[in-house]
């Protein structure tokens, strides 16, 4: 059995990986993992289903063994994709989708070069500033300054394999499919392919 | 402007490359590149249309130039895809199919590695004999001859980017559908992304 594809996608907050992945969950069986946190379960949430619920101590000891693909910390809270977790899966042959940050996306790629690293591109600056705008919970400085760490964080775009414009949700859907079905078929990812011929 | 892609289809007599790029030339729109050869015109080609029919003097010429991506001899005809002819196209954008063997593919990847390589998979021996029998062309020893030069040439996938098994033409014409698709996605086919966004 082939294992399983780890794709990444990331981009710059704004440039609407979240819808594009939510659409993604929909359409194709695609696998999620579950991250560890810190911080408190909200109403609602539950242990090993929304996140692992776990202490600053453990935290610090997961990072010390680098049982994490990558982590973060928000607002004083810490925030982590369990290495373990996903190998497993991709493993067992199934395929897992990551939506992170470009930090997270690269400390990815050095701890797993075989995924596939895809970048959403807003389709200009002008609709990341709508885009931005319209979540209206920021200062006009907050925004400002997102706006302009979002730019600076386009050129990393170089850093992965594909690039992906979000102009509709649709289009960049449609590509990424497109992305998934093509790495199936990549030489390199499926080394039993005579194998599986001389077996017949 | 991007460049066209040059998409190589490719594999063993019989894994049934003709089929699938008569279906890809149907529902995509790709350019084909035209052949120059030294054979005779047969009755209703054209010159400039099927290919460019010239002698052997102007061949030699030709491949002392190195103006040809690949060649070939067939029962002592020459049989070549220019170079200009197809490095133009790709130039003005236009995505070009070239439908070669193993020999030729090889050799493009030589002299033109940005190609996507594609090689075409027989779902199973058997499969394979089963339409090497049905052209029913040739006598027995002749078609076991091919069989087992297939089966040689399968290690070849190896060098190619893609692999796609050919079990049905629809399946196969998809996967090639979404890898053309997915190559236009690689972030080192568009180095204008960002200048693009910041354009506007």
């Amino acid at each position: 059995m082939s294992k399983g594809l780890l794709i990444v996608v990331s981009g710059p907050s704004g440039a609407g990986k979240g819808t594009i992945c939510k659409e993604l969950l929909n359409e194709l069986d695609l696998n999620i993992s579950i991250s560890a946190t810190t911080r408190n379960p909200r109403i609602g949430e539950v242990d090993g289903e929304n996140y692992f619920f776990i202490t600053k101590d453990k935290f610090q000891d997961m990072l010390l063994e680098k049982q994490f693909l990558e982590h973060a910390e928000v607002y004083g809270n810490y925030y982590g994709t369990p290495k373990s977790n996903v190998l497993d899966m991709l493993e067992e042959g199934k395929d897992v989708l990551l939506e992170i940050d470009i930090q997270g996306a690269l400390s990815v790629k050095e701890i797993y070069p075989d995924g596939v690293f895809i970048f959403i591109l807003p389709p200009s600056m002008e609709e990341l500033k709508n885009r931005i705008e319209k979540r209206g919970t920021e200062t006009k400085e907050a925004m400002l300054n997102r706006l302009e760490s979002a730019y600076k964080e386009l050129k990393y775009v170089f850093k992965y394999d594909y690039g992906v414009l979000n102009d509709t949700v649709e289009s960049a859907v449609d590509n990424i499919k497109a992305i998934i079905k093509a790495e199936k078929c990549k030489v390199n990812r499926q080394k039993n392919l005579i194998k599986n011929i001389e077996e017949v």
